[in-house]
């Protein structure tokens, strides 16, 4: 079992203001990539979830932005488990350039709720046995 | 039966890139919100229509981008429905800069389609009469 | 003096996502929308103090997902600043629907830095003495 | 020399809207994206070019959505100049998912651009030697 997800991806143009770095809101974009690249690599299909009727909103996010990104900058994304509860799921992250700086740190919790109720439910035992 | 419709937007800063303009996919959003608002005047919510099973997916879309809209500029959209089909609607619109420069002509063309089958249906005949 | 800012915004087609709410991202844009409109209501513009060669990045972020927002949603936001630092300014937020639940709760922290180095300055005296 | 580049991308959450598809000003980040990549392959930074004070703005953008693009799905993205001006390049590509189904299909537009006085100029010999 891997504890820790990581992955990389480049910035893109549209996701850069006029202040020349990344906008700060695609950073949560960003992490979402990484969770679902590390639920994919743990043999997980966000998708699949889905059509199954179970959706993974965000709860509460954290972010601390510590130094900028920049346009067609590749990035590594480290993302784990942090705490499970019995409907959410919490992930930390990190946010690199490929110079190895630290651009953010985030906390991220997710509920587990069932698609057309939007009721919270327990985190499906395959997933919590997964993570 | 107005057949012109105008609104007036601000750009915000998530929708400028590293050139200090408008990201250019951005104009496609700007053009969408004209024609709600439009619809809107007339007397007419988009939300209820797609409550109803109706759905309006863009088909064609073709942008001339003139000049550059760059942060905080307050624009002015014009947009007129320039061809009724079928099942199809196409609009022109102009979208102008606060001292009247035009950014960018356009032409959307949508069709009406069924939610759930997304197959083409005709445009409803309260939508007809209305534009 | 006003010490707190408000604005009403609608939400957009292109905000919301396959779970039919608006994706958890576009809440941070809604927040600097409101920061700067209230700091317009001040007399005070953003992009003028671009010009003049300071930034005002974003540092941290932490919110609160209450509850959906959904397409067409016309959102109210409040906001106020909690904190003033040395060259730091915190605001603290609430997005609520037209049916006046609360959706989102944020808490926003901002640095002055100098554009060109990027490096942290005071808050400029005719900012701070305006909030 | 290679004519026809060749990306492949998986679409995100975000880039998603709650008709369950694509929403249709995506497309024209993904189209870049597919320009940037194959002028990398090509031995050419779209980044450096810009460093160098020539931009490369889109002037015009025409597509045709033939089928929508799905949350995860694995996209290809063809490009190829289709035409060279004095100052514009212009590229035709089309868009598939990996089950090979057309979904857009577009030509853009681009201009090179003195960064500073946005003027146009002639691209650059290097570039028109490369492609």
């Amino acid at each position: 079992m891997k504890n820790k997800g990581e992955i990389q991806l480049r910035v893109r143009y549209s996701e850069t203001d006029q202040m020349g770095v990344v906008y700060h809101s695609n950073y949560l974009n960003y992490l979402e990539l990484s969770r679902v690249e590390w639920l994919r690599d743990l043999g997980f299909s966000y998708a699949e979830l889905e059509k199954n009727g179970v959706l993974l909103p965000v709860v509460h996010a954290s972010l601390n932005y510590c130094s900028p990104a920049r346009y067609d900058d590749l990035l590594r994304i480290e993302s784990r488990v942090s705490e499970m509860g019995g409907s959410s799921i919490e992930f930390q992250s990190e946010i690199y350039n490929d110079r190895g700086v630290l651009l953010v740190e985030a906390v991220v919790r997710l509920v587990c709720i069932q698609s057309g109720t939007f009721k919270p439910i327990p985190v499906p035992s395959y997933l919590r046995e997964l993570i």
